[in-house]
């Protein structure tokens, strides 16, 4: 039971950050943990066992979805309810996400156990053990990976399809509208962040949402999208150019999928993140374009961290970029799981040749 | 100006909570604040004056937007920036929004005050003051109203629009993409909440998400939706039976209807909400269907607080609803403005009498 060993894994991790517990309220952990999808409900974890708490709308809902785990239907916050189930159980310290808990939520499950526990022990009750779930969440097992392809490859055929929009007059809100539309009618939950559609001058803002600009005759469209599908995000980021481009245009276009391609092979087991950054870094450096390379060169497990070593399993974006104020910016980015043996690109289904439309 | 306003009121009432400062990070307040509608920004108010915090992402944007008040563009978390400002200015207590703070982020906030501040003015500098500008944010100026009745109109025309959509067969699905496709189209920004469509039996649950489920081809359909346009959120709910109705099915709808009319007639400035309720609820009573009547009668200006007394500008929604568990169930809602003479229903464009298709 894939679920039973998640929670295990996580209790593991919540004792080896000092905790003897742990009250998971951020709804994201508590579906990895129990395959619950209700939009109120708290972990407990601890050495008398494990239960979700959550309440009377989802009765039918929770016992359906989070099998093999004691569901407990109640009243009032679901992590308090956690807290006191587990004080209640002995619990000498329970770990909670500081992250992802408000100040009044911490304070609320400081007062359920008003009752149950002493001044002093409730003081030191709670103990933030921060990322203990996302850090296991990082390494994906083979279900995950399922999902995680199904959703890339979903993405890139929004690409393809929004690919005929493509014309001098549309907005790139209408462009950003339409592939929103074609996700959910693909099953899509809902778009994984607010889609870019970034064109002509506008391609040079890393951070371009589609506005109601209309597409240029000639220059650059960004689009970086994801779709969020079964519970799981893809990303991407595709540059194509409308009309015919300048040398230049074509030039920094190349510098660029050379460094994101560089950045691609970087990507193995025992890899630093920096190794990889450096890898897409030293093409533009090369290039003479560093300059304009003004973020990271991906995300996901914590990329922006030089030290991060990566390990199969995990999942990140590769997305060097080239911006230049006041004429164009280029983009690309992909989806790459880091296999046993090197890496797989999960969305490779589209391509990131040049395209001239 | 409107948002200078709204600022120096924000700053009193934290005052009479006790502070002499504010740090607002919810973005929400943020926006309702200034007009600036990035995704990371912190607005500090004192003695000294307002500043709005954003990082080098929104330099144009919060200058656009935010007139009338200074933008800082800065870097690490804006809540915290903010702190900060204030604090070098001589304020001595800075109130913050419990329900909306993370424990992290308060954390952060404090850690930034450690070369500003006394050890232990630094633990005294920061009080909670949940609610000081979601209260006043409860009574709508002009303005809003306006974007609130747009709003309102735009599900109403999403109601009128997908009944010739509803036919057995179709999924809950569907039904509810059909919808947010439509919404967005008309300028949404997206849907208020997740849209609920029940049909059948499952029009018995209170919370029936829109489910791969067909409308059968004789029950009710439930459709509760929202809108959110131009910042602002819409919210109603009707319900139409599908097919030949038993008499059963008739009674309740009308006792429902008689119960929200009833419910919407109590709406006028001074009434306590548990006076409308009351009047909801009362005519349930009689049809003796109370017991299935399982939540409050609205929410909006904290509707569930029998206490709350109703003022002109406040908005609230008179949901009564019926569940009948295996069986059918049926909810009524309007979005209803309090008004100086009385109430005015928002929602009014589209008719709740009895719609058999």
């Amino acid at each position: 039971m894939q679920h039973r060993v998640r929670r295990q894994a996580a209790l593991k991790a919540a004792k080896v950050a000092g905790a003897d517990a742990l009250v998971v309220t951020h709804l994201p952990d508590v579906r990895w943990l129990t395959g619950f999808t209700g939009s109120s409900g708290a972990v407990a974890l601890g050495r008398s066992g494990a239960a979700l708490f959550t309440d009377g709308r989802y009765t039918t809902q929770a016992r359906a979805e989070a099998a093999g785990i004691r569901v407990v239907i109640g009243k009032g916050a679901p992590g308090a309810q956690a807290a006191v189930w587990l004080a209640e159980r002995g619990a000498k310290k329970a770990g909670f996400d500081a992250v992802n808990t408000t100040v009044a939520a911490l304070d609320g499950m400081r007062k359920a156990l008003a009752t149950k526990l002493a001044a002093g022990q409730r003081r030191s009750f709670f103990a933030p053990t921060n990322g203990v779930v996302a850090r296991l969440r990082e390494v994906k097992d083979a279900d995950e990976i399922v999902k995680m392809r199904r959703a890339a490859a979903l993405g890139c055929r929004l690409f393809e399809g929004v690919l005929t929009n493509l014309s001098a007059g549309e907005t790139e809100a209408e462009i950003a509208l339409a592939m929103e539309i074609e996700a959910r009618r693909a099953g899509a939950e809902a778009m994984s962040f607010e889609t870019i559609v970034a064109s002509g001058k506008r391609s040079a803002l890393p951070h371009g949402r589609a506005s109601k600009a209309k597409l240029p005759h000639r220059g650059f469209v960004t689009l970086d999208f994801g779709v969020l599908l079964d519970g799981y995000c893809s990303d991407m980021t595709r540059t194509v150019h409308l009309g015919r481009a300048t040398t230049r245009e074509w030039d920094v276009y190349h510098s660029v999928l050379e460094a994101q391609q560089a950045g691609v092979s970087a990507v193995m087991p025992g890899a630093r993140c920096g190794d990889v950054d450096e890898a897409a870094r030293s093409v533009l450096r090369k290039a003479k374009l560093e300059k304009w390379f003004t973020h990271s060169t991906g995300h996901g497990v914590g990329l922006a961290k030089q030290e991060q070593v990566l390990e199969a399993g995990m999942v990140v974006t590769i997305e060097p970029g080239v911006y230049l104020p006041g004429e164009f910016g280029v983009r690309i980015e992909d989806m790459v799981l880091v296999t046993e043996k090197g890496h797989e690109v999960l969305t490779k289904a589209s391509s990131k040749a040049w395209i001239e439309l």
